[in-house]
């Protein structure tokens, strides 16, 4: 396996949105998207694999297992103008030339499904304490896009300058470069592991802006589960830590 | 030399089984693997090198070398329904490119010799002290290999999630892909560089399952044996470490 | 995304000299670079983009957004008897392989126009002091060029042995490779993390190289100004350094 | 520049012999190998770039440059039946996939030239104190080779179990798969970053096996001579080091 690769169910599907939330700064993006395939009982639809991806395999609490990837899954409701396509997953590519690859991939794929509209998901770190009515900030290249998200609450003239790594930005780059309607939604969060706060407020704006009718009020029930998750999967990183290999690896 | 490769002679082997037991935790897998090897006077037909092994030549003690490398021996008994290939090395790849790489074509010459089943054993690290009764931990997808496991002793429902790095995993994994019967079989250890008690649970379970008769009284030997030969990898990796490369590699 | 690529609008240009200024020592020849584009009012007509790059978008004051980049800008001056290329960016790549494929792309890129003279301009760091008065050094392989530089006040015969590191001198001897006219200028400095001192003895010096009358009289003006545009990128980089991948990543 | 590659001159040689003296332990093998190019007054016929050299160019005291590279030379003898080549270089590969590459390339090259006899040179470091009367140990597979090389006063049965790390090992197992005549020879070194006395005791055994008559005895010369020579590029790996690149590279 030389190359990143998705595997896929056909499906059919009207001019998809596209949600990104992977692992990122306070876990924001990928609790969002995560609470988003539950609520909605999104269906998984597509897997990617990658070699860029850590040398993993999760072995399920059944007895089970499976290769770490990210997971496409798709949402049909004829209320809503468009479907939705949530992306989650285990990891994200931890060198610059898999992120390229990767990111690449996805938009890629999202084009081929006929999407022509994303919205990436994450957290923007202000301070090193924990923030309890966390604000949206965005970044879009598209005036309309730039009102829309305005009327949602989101809020725009962050800092002077800010980066963002990973799939939050280069997936919005990929994307614009597709010529697709893209902007990033970062909530607000205070460098927790994992922040169910700040991803309710990026749930808000989400719900507004795509027309959703989630129910939010059990956030604080998001929290224990997601915390639940959290634990469980740092006592998969840890005993990943506890490997040893020969000399050569560490 | 920039992809991996596979020399070998050719065999004609009756839908073999894999087992895998290369370096990692407790180095319980390649243990067990090695004495396999041994016990069976299994013979080498299949030598993997690759560049994502580290770049190493080993000086043996008579004078004449060899580059590092994973190798595969074949055993054949007509009293078994099936031949055997075993599968040890000197190193894993170090990076996840080298993993994804090396483990699938693993996968896919085992698959060119007709083979359908594939058992990958390792170490499973609970506490950081020696175990002295060593439980056998599994992980399988196909329900008959669940129930042929647990008769064979071997444990589930491990952690609520578990990682398995390396081969272990990607074998089981890129095998799975390929609709092969696949388990991975650990060994509880408890952090020891070498743990040959963990090792002896393991082909304690492994020949229940594969109706092999190996002599296992001797492990008591096999643990100094394996004991020296280890430190003998030591001296050879501290040398190694030694080894004093201009500033910009160190 | 698996190859560098140069997005350009095409231009037609007078056997143009290349000045390249990207991030290094000092950051001197990257503001030196800057300061150029500004005064000449140069206009960008060629993006680079490469996985060898960080995986970063940076989010611009105005709520958009870019991919990191490396950009082309000309000039055009009919008083001058070629028009001028200059190449600016935001990070160089950070591995062998990164730094080998994008400089010789850069140089491709630069012949395709005709190029035949290019000049790389970075720091040159003595002490670990600030350097009030800085000299420039050189490098060249060509007497006619050692002349004129030594005309310009450029001195050579620096340290017995010293490494140019990165597109400074990667693109030098990519350009020699295809028989252009190179040298590379570095400015004396003292370990700043932006100075701009050493940057006006580059351009005092590129200045007479190329017959450009550039007000450099108001250097302080962009010390200050670049001070604050470093500002800005390190804040942008701290943010980058915030943030939290899974354990795999860090 | 994706790929290593071999600029060379066209010579004939009569079924050469390859000395490889890289940097290395002690820096044994790259002293005997310059040594050896000098008092030979050989000639540079061949230049090995890649990118997995690290990415420096040279500035020489001349007020040029050079990107860094391997070198390859010749010598001519009509008293010896063969002709020699003899590689040095600046650096090795920093990374496995590198190693194997550029390794491999050495050898096919050699391979075009008719070559079939190869000596790489290392040190062996025992000790971490100085060796005032270092031994030479050998690693070879042929019969023949290993009392060529005794009567040399070559060493075998060195430690249980040694590793040859990098160019020395690695161009040795190739060649070796090239059906070539094959043999590594290590100075013993106490760890010394320049041991001309282990490199002394090298080119004693080598002159030996080659039927070369070279002036050992101002090897104290040697000695002051590469010791300066190690300063030089001590102080130009130092200044490399200083380098400061954006937050990214560090």
């Amino acid at each position: 396996m030389n190359e990143s690769k998705i595997v896929y169910k056909k499906v059919s599907l009207r001019s998809p949105i596209l949600i990104v939330g992977l692992p990122g700064i306070g876990n924001v993006g990928n609790l969002a998207a995560q609470y988003l395939v539950q609520k909605l009982n999104a269906k998984e639809f597509a897997t990617l694999y990658s070699p860029h991806f850590p040398y993993i395999v999760i072995a399920t609490p059944d007895g089970s297992f499976r290769l770490v990837s990210n997971r496409f899954y798709y949402y049909k409701n004829k209320k809503l103008s468009h479907d939705l396509v949530i992306l989650i997953g285990d990891y994200q590519p931890a060198s610059s030339e898999g992120q390229y690859e990767v990111n690449d991939k996805i938009v890629r794929f999202f084009k081929s499904l006929g999407g022509k509209e994303v919205y990436t998901l994450g957290g923007y770190s202000t301070e090193d304490r924990y923030v309890p009515n966390p604000r949206v900030f965005g970044v879009t290249k598209s005036k309309a896009m730039h009102e829309k998200l305005e009327k949602a609450g989101v809020v725009f003239n962050i800092a002077p300058s800010l980066s963002i790594v990973g799939a939050a930005g280069m997936v919005l780059a990929f994307a614009d470069e597709q010529h697709m309607q893209v902007a990033c939604i970062m909530g607000e969060t205070g460098m927790l592991e994992v922040d169910a706060n700040s991803a309710k407020s990026v749930l808000e704006v989400l719900s507004k802006l795509l027309g959703l009718d989630i129910d939010l009020k059990d956030m604080n029930n998001l929290q224990k589960e997601t915390e639940k998750f959290i634990k469980e999967l740092e006592q998969a990183s840890k005993s990943a830590q506890h490997e040893e290999f020969p000399n050569y690896i560490k």
